[in-house]
């Protein structure tokens, strides 16, 4: 006890400071004092734009261009789905790796696009000023909405060729107009086995020290050649060294560290506990699929391994939620904020009431929670175009600002692209995954429920499934074109069992979303807003908002760490790869691909492979350049240690061990040498 | 709570059973059911002999025979001590290493002795009838003293050449007459770096993954001849492997798993958080010395390890009993215990008051704690030395019955060879350590307390030590054994000033002791053998007694286990050592000796290098063999993983991660192939 109260206080001197290092920064707002401070690092304007265009966004996850000629660095399980695309049963590129030798081999992937932030613009006013037009939270939310159609529109028409992006920080404190160049045409180049990607399998995920050789290249091309992509980073051979103070540049995903103490409370004892729960579900389904054999198992890798990796990361948030001495920090601050706010009359009157109103909101979403989770059809990917198909034919008859912003006109084009995706859909699977959610739906909500009557009514789960994926014609991607332009006509005399599916749970799915929307986002919009504006009046601008997958920049050092009783260091080696492989004697997880079983005597063992350091990370920035001060990639940043995984809530000081984990650049350009004689590709990395 | 609940119940069930594995079982009473019903293993009387035969105590750790020639297997750190008595500031072999190319060159160390166990008899009846005879706990005491003083002095005189020792078991439960062979000439024959034994130093000491080479080679010597020793074990090349079942022989030190709730209270409240007060200022001391330079590191080394180590322990020790867990099955264990007997009106009349005395006994001991603690001057061995000889000379003047045990004829012996010690003494660190500890003494027990009176007057500590350490003859051995010799009137006499320290605290160190025995050690002897008994009433005989420094023999297999989220193997390899060397640049304590660094690319680095398995083994089984079920010798024990460290109060199960770590026998003999230059050491291991 005493020791927290001497942690409570020493958080309130602390409470309008960032912590050393912390922050995903958006790059409007570097933060150049901490860099000059602590790093002594004053970057230009040019080394910041250059690091900002050189970070594509890669299934919506982060990579680096690494060559003047589109060439794209990123983590084998960032492009995993990518590979898989471009996999066969004959053909197992996931498994057996890949190298193209001439870029005439180098594979183009279905559906596959890098987007580039080429600029941003701060709308804030604009949208504030058409809100307060409203005079309720739906109104308001309305006429924001509203105006922000009218702005991406503005944009789409005046950027040709860019895609036009409202983001919005701080809960609502802020809105940026983003105008992203995007890359449609992207092709692999070269990955490793995903046994090399990915040793140690989900038994090594957010554990460190690590022996991953997680990376996968890429090209962007244009016009059927090689993208012209001046701004890239060049390769280090020699790669991070210990103690070197290094940034990180990519698409971090979703934080949470603005959220007020009721909406932690709600996260901690009922949001994450059921989220783990369905994923749990989801997970068990491909599970029990992928026993069947090599190909069911080849088929549900790639999901499984996705929960796995999502669960492990919750369970990690989870633990820092249910830590009370973080939890008493996160209350600790709110407090902080609420005195200050409280010495000053004008302000407090203002803004007071937000907690309130939120902490009202968050008590009605308990008795929603399982309808909200466990009303869709999602677990199945026929079924999500069918539902998109139908949701679209209703809300494309609506104006434009009064859609659903993803079937705004702006969004339609990537809409349409992602329904004519050729990649292959497994029945077996998508049958096994939707009987599983359907069965599962039905014990949790039960006979009664509205969802449960309009998916299911009399019938059996299995039956429901199995009909709606065998005899639906939506597998055919002309198919689901074809139904898309027939649109609500079209819909309606479809007799497609899955289209009938989407069909009678549209209604209950659209009246959750709008409860949800009504009762809680709103609500949370308006408010956060509030608590933002007062958070701004009382500290000014001094932390980066929530992570929300657009570009951040992050910072830190190459520096190991106390784990227990001894020291864990900076950087692991091959040598340990290889030991790790012989302790377990080889066995799965810890096997190794052939082509690193037999290279074993060519490869320079004392080569680092992977290392860690203390920039303030989080999942989406998988990919991500860890580049030193002269702008060079010294490592590909891919996966946290389990110490950092409640920085959703928080930033993890370093002294708490938390760390980011990356393939060294030295440990890449080692194996792609001595283990995939890929020099063709290391010449090109090195600009010789 | 929930948990907990479950957990009690789960433990009223099994408190009559001993855990899988559990147990550091006598060699009279090996539990051959578990071994058989688990392992299918079914050892002959000759395979348990010799075992027994083959298991030297070597400086009060574990060691085996290894060859029929007197060859020693033990660790490094276990054989340190010895290691420094032959090494010189010109010849430091601890740092250095050593081979005996030939057996004339292999080192005899001064005050080195193994000794085996020969046969065991059990006298408890003898010892219990005599203590019958008096009425008071203080009475009874005096009695079974007096008989075991007898029984000894019977044995030495009928048993030329064995060493007669009378041990306890059960709190007082059992006592058994050893006789054990004692080997007085020992030597060095092979010792590698340290640095390659204790390679991670404090930082790995109780951690796995683990790289230690911790292995050192000694021969017993009978009339300047290596000594025959028939009972040797085969040294297995192939060594230890996954999942195989495998026993380890040697000398557990100590545990408490008898004790009741209320010793286990104190010890968690009061007795650990002082001893680890004590053992931090010792090694502060030794510290802050080895900080003036490279001699003095060199001098304190051992000293600060062996501090470092215990207090790592301890730590670990207090964990567990600070886990509320922990201590709820504890608690559960004893209630079931005297359930039981409440349900057996008669015995419950004889054994259940037997928790209240101790209970009442232990009220008193908090007061007392600190004089206790801090009363002696041990931190210095020439005032170690001093406090023996006058302590000595008050104690033989009694009847041999009466005496203090340590000094009782059939002890003299070894005492008086110990005075004889050539080993140096550094009298910079000696007096170091002496004026830390008054220092420290005067800061806890303050001016008025006897002790402090007695000690240091109004003298300043440093003023008390340095005269003490500079101006005494005791540094020479002869001068010792005069001083011995002449007795009370010499000492009398004497104005040698650590002499004269020793003889003021006398009186108070023995009040002390005094008040110990009869208000603590007494009343716990004679209530925790009814405990014992109670024990044995409504259990049988189904658990070993706790361990006391004498012969074991414990079992388990070799498995890898959980952490956190991931797998840890149960083996590593040399590739790893090498991993871990770079992984930290060479920093030290993970540097590399020479030889280690030169021979990298000689050395096989598959083979196995230390390993894990299940036995119950604690402190004091360091050098243990590690046998298979055919005898042959597979690994050498030299820790326990952090996990297992509790495991001084209770049995921790395997599925909870605790291990006990060995030496590969593979790794050794690639190591002494490739690394040392052994071969015929090699040779002689092998048997060729």
């Amino acid at each position: 006890m005493k020791r927290i109260l001497a942690f409570l206080l020493s958080i309130n001197i602390l409470a309008t400071f960032t912590f050393a290092d912390e922050g995903m920064w958006t790059f409007d707002n570097p933060p150049l004092k901490q860099w000059k401070e602590r790093y002594n690092f004053e970057p230009s304007k040019e080394w910041l734009d250059n690091v900002r265009l050189a970070s594509p966004k890669v299934n919506n996850s982060s990579a680096g261009f690494v060559s003047p000629n589109g060439l794209i660095a990123t983590n084998h399980h960032v492009a995993a789905g990518y590979i898989e695309r471009v996999s066969s049963k004959e053909r197992d590129l996931l498994k057996n790796g890949f190298y193209a030798r001439t870029q005439a081999e180098e594979l183009k992937i279905p559906d596959a696009s890098a987007s580039v932030l080429m600029s941003f613009d701060n709308i804030t006013e604009r949208v504030h000023n058409a809100a307060k037009a409203g005079k309720t939270d739906a109104e308001m939310a309305a006429k924001r909405s509203a105006e922000m159609s009218a702005i991406e529109k503005e944009c789409t028409a005046s950027s040709a060729g860019l895609r036009c992006e409202i983001v919005s920080f701080y809960s609502g404190g802020e809105y940026w107009l983003y105008k992203n160049k995007v890359y449609r045409d992207v092709r692999l180049v070269m990955a490793p086995e995903e046994q090399a990607a990915f040793f140690g399998g989900d038994y090594d995920n957010f554990v460190y020290p690590r022996h991953d050789l997680d990376f996968t290249f890429l090209r962007a091309y244009e016009n059927d050649k090689p993208a012209a992509t001046p701004n890239y980073f060049k390769w280090s051979a020699k790669g991070a060294a210990d103690g070197e103070f290094i940034l990180v540049s990519g698409y971090p995903g979703s934080t949470a560290r603005l959220l007020t103490v009721a909406q932690l409370t709600y996260q901690r004892d009922i949001g994450n506990p059921l989220q783990k729960k369905v994923w749990e579900l989801r997970r068990k389904a491909l599970e029990n699929y992928a026993k069947k054999g090599d190909e069911q198992l080849r088929q549900a890798n790639s999901g499984m391994r996705g929960f796995a990796n999502s669960l492990k990361r919750l369970e990690g948030q989870q633990d820092g939620l249910l830590n009370p001495r973080n939890f008493a920090r996160k209350v600790a601050e709110e407090k902080d904020l609420r005195d200050k706010l409280a010495a000053k009359p004008d302000l407090d009157k203002q803004y007071a009431p937000a907690w309130k109103s939120i902490g009202d909101a968050y008590a009605k979403l308990p008795a929603m929670a399982n309808r909200l989770a466990f009303s869709n059809i999602s677990a199945s990917r026929l079924a999500t175009f069918a539902q998109q198909i139908v949701t679209h034919s209703i809300e494309v008859a609506k104006p434009d600002n009064t859609r659903y912003p993803e079937f705004r006109d702006s969004r339609l084009d990537a809409f349409k692209a992602s329904l004519a995706s050729p990649a292959p859909i497994y029945l077996d699977m998508e049958e096994a995954a939707l009987t599983s959610w359907l069965e599962e739906g039905l014990k949790v909500l039960g006979v009664n429920d509205p969802f449960i009557k309009a998916a299911i009514g009399d019938a059996e789960p299995s039956e429901v499934a199995r009909r709606a994926v065998r005899e639906t014609i939506l597998k055919d991607p002309a198919a689901r074109r074809a139904l898309l332009d027939g649109g609500a006509v079209a819909i309606a005399a479809s007799t497609d069992p899955m289209v009938t599916l989407a069909r009678r749970v549209e209604p209950i799915v659209r009246e959750l979303r709008a409860w949800n929307e009504a009762n809680i986002t709103n609500v949370e919009t308006a408010n956060g807003t509030k608590i933002a504006q007062a958070r701004f009046a009382v500290y000014g601008k001094t932390m980066p908002p929530d992570a929300n997958s657009t570009l951040r920049i992050e910072y830190g050092k190459v520096l190991g760490y106390d784990e227990d009783t001894t020291l864990i260091p900076y950087k692991t080696t091959f040598f340990g790869l290889y030991d790790r492989w012989l302790s377990f004697n080889g066995k799965s997880p810890f096997d190794l691909p052939k082509s690193l079983v037999d290279r074993r005597d060519k490869i320079d063992l004392s080569t680092p492979l992977n290392f860690v350091y203390s920039a303030d990370t989080i999942g989406g920035n998988s990919g991500s350049p860890v580049i030193n001060r002269k702008g060079e990639l010294v490592g590909l940043n891919f996966d946290s240690n389990n110490q950092k995984l409640s920085n959703r809530y928080w930033y993890i000081e370093e002294n708490e061990g938390s760390r980011a984990v990356g393939v060294h650049s030295a440990g890449i350009i080692e194996a792609l040498r001595k283990v995939y004689d890929a020099d063709g590709l290391v010449k090109e990395l090195m600009g010789s």
